[in-house]
């Protein structure tokens, strides 16, 4: 028996990893023999570069780099298994976690750590890269990361603006001399989902402002700000960010990388399918596990599953679900390819509680799938009444 | 497929019959051409009457009756599918839920209406009865019920003693002259658990009389009531009821049978088991799936799916159980014929909340369950990805 264990984090209470194995142990016991793969997955958000890594027995690598608001932060990025391409996670140095509580800045937050870890990494010789662009503290249209590779943001006098989309109104020229040049020689693919433009009522401000700090004034001053820059990029490369699906992502950082990277954006959980080598370990697959914090019929949730599910189901690999929370209307996604949800739940409890126990949880709810699952097998299925 | 769906109540939330319901409505989701049969079972306690009625196509008798407290109460029993068999519920005359709130009156209570409820099953011409004895009020050592068939208990001076154990101790003689003839050629089934004799530290006074609601006085009161009684009895039939095991069931009531009537005590699940007809069901079953509110190691709770496993496991069908709570340690249970153990719960909820929506929830998990694991049944197995 091969069971692909393949979960995303359970927020709040387990990572990818640390579901997977929670996973793994439930299934070891059910079937002592089966081949159980962990292979824990991510849909863009957090958790992309380190499941990556593991997919891939890749390595992380440790840099210092400025944070969000000027601060040092230790931050990392990964190196996959192939030893090639390197995965960064935007929010390890400008991400919502490295700023205090109640210390939110939308206006002054800047991206140049971000920029800072991919010049270590083209330092270091890499050309490859993957960029997983959620959970951002920025609104800076990602002028901080081209500051960080060395172009140089001018005002009318010439002079460098400072950090942060509140200075964006003031920039005047795009210096783009200096920019490193090994950029142009690399490729950047773009985990996101979010396919909003960068500015107006859609854009990044109106829509993801106010979850960075961004109260109504400031709201309407950044995405004034962003129309500014997009004017200034369009006059400099030629590109029209305003209105383009996707530059709105993770503060308009997405707008920077179509204008200035060479690459493409995907949705997350394609990249991750793609790289974590998931397709490769469901030949001849008996069954799939995956799970998530929380699943319900929307898209916005449960991205993972569903993806694994429709990857599974291509090799006609069935999939179980094991969420902490199951929504109202799960059964559509019987047609992508998912068998059947259960809940990791065993008994009325409050969220803090299950939080507390999720991996014993998981791991008993997994036993009982897989005893449910593969009774009909009779060699090495779950034993019982001996 | 053929699936028995054979669970208890959930207790505050559903009866037996409402559970079974639940389960059927989420196994004909996924397998639309399962032949799905509806066996809701008891363990002997609450609920044994209405399963054995509903599985045996049998029907439900209205009779008033005398309540505990000696106030009027509309009672009911059963007569079985077959025609012959009556199913007595005591609580359905003497149970605590015949009292208000705040009024247990232990020294008071007597169980003279279910001697009514068995002489209305005589008069009707049955002499095949099935008595279910769990949630009774009382502790008056059946003396309630012998006077409603006829027996006279009388006092020093030849007067009949009034109702309930507080009055045990004034009985001098029991006059058997008009105990109803047609007990003798009848036969009766006590569902039973409970093994504890009549007096002493282990007995029904000791141990249930708190639940009845005797403080510290009264139930040394009763204990010494019904150890007078006892002698009385020893003296007028030769019995010894004092260390009897089960003597001390339901407030010294399977004393009384065992004294004075002609049958025999079994465990409540095997009665239901027996009667229900669940083994005739089970040959050639693909799958059983029972239940109960909570389930866990102990054999205090978890009595019906364990029943329902074994009976299950003669005939090398698998069983299911999905509980509304499920504790520690259940891995136990796959020793008995318990293929897995499934939780309604989908997400963190309040029991309150849990009880409210049980219906829908089991039917759901009814449908996961299904789903999971008859994948391998190619031919009617659960659609999905269609």
């Amino acid at each position: 028996m091969k069971i692909v264990i393949a979960p995303d984090s359970f927020k709040g209470s387990l990572s990818a990893v640390e579901a997977a194995d929670a996973i793994a142990k439930g299934i070891r016991k059910a079937l002592p023999d089966a081949e159980a793969i962990c292979l824990p997955v991510a849909d863009g958000g957090e958790g992309t570069m380190e499941t990556l890594v593991t997919a891939t027995g890749g390595e992380v690598r440790k840099v210092l780099a400025t944070g969000p608001l000027g601060n040092g932060v230790e931050a990392e990025y990964g190196v996959l298994g192939d030893g090639k391409t390197c995965v960064i996670e935007m929010a390890t140095a400008s991400g919502l976690a490295r700023i205090p509580e109640g210390k939110l800045s939308p206006l002054k937050a800047t991206t140049y750590g971000t920029g800072e870890l991919i010049k270590h990494a083209l330092d270091a010789g890499y050309t490859s890269f993957i960029l997983a662009i959620g959970g951002s503290a920025t609104n800076d249209a990602g002028a901080g990361m081209l500051q960080a590779l060395g172009a140089k943001l001018l005002d009318k006098e010439g002079k460098d603006i400072g950090f942060g989309g509140g200075q964006l109104d003031r920039v005047a020229k795009i210096d783009l001399d200096r920019f490193d040049k090994r950029i142009a020689k690399s490729s950047f693919l773009i985990a996101s989902d979010v396919q909003n433009p960068l500015v107006g009522q859609e854009g990044a401000s109106h829509i993801f402002g106010p979850q960075k700090g961004a109260g109504e004034r400031e709201v309407l001053l950044l995405d004034r700000n962003l129309t500014h820059w997009a004017d200034v990029v369009e006059k400099t490369v030629g590109i029209r960010l305003h209105d383009q699906p996707g530059a709105g992502a993770a503060g308009g950082i997405g707008g920077a990388f179509q204008a200035f990277f060479p690459g493409e954006m995907k949705r997350g959980i394609d990249v991750v399918l793609e790289y974590s080598g998931l397709r490769d370990y469901l030949v001849d697959a008996d069954l799939v596990i995956t799970g998530e914090g929380k699943v319900d019929h929307q898209t916005s949730s449960g991205k993972t599953p569903l993806g694994v599910a429709q990857a599974a189901y291509e090799q006609d690999v069935p999939t179980i679900i094991i969420a902490g929370s199951i929504g109202d209307g799960v059964e559509v996604l019987y047609e992508y390819g998912v068998l059947s949800i259960h809940s990791l739940m065993k008994e009325p409890l409050p969220l803090e509680e299950v939080m507390e126990k999720a991996s014993e949880l998981l791991e008993f709810s997994a036993e009982q799938v897989a005893r449910t699952h593969f009774y009909h097998i009779k060699q090495g299925g779950p034993s019982y009444a001996d």
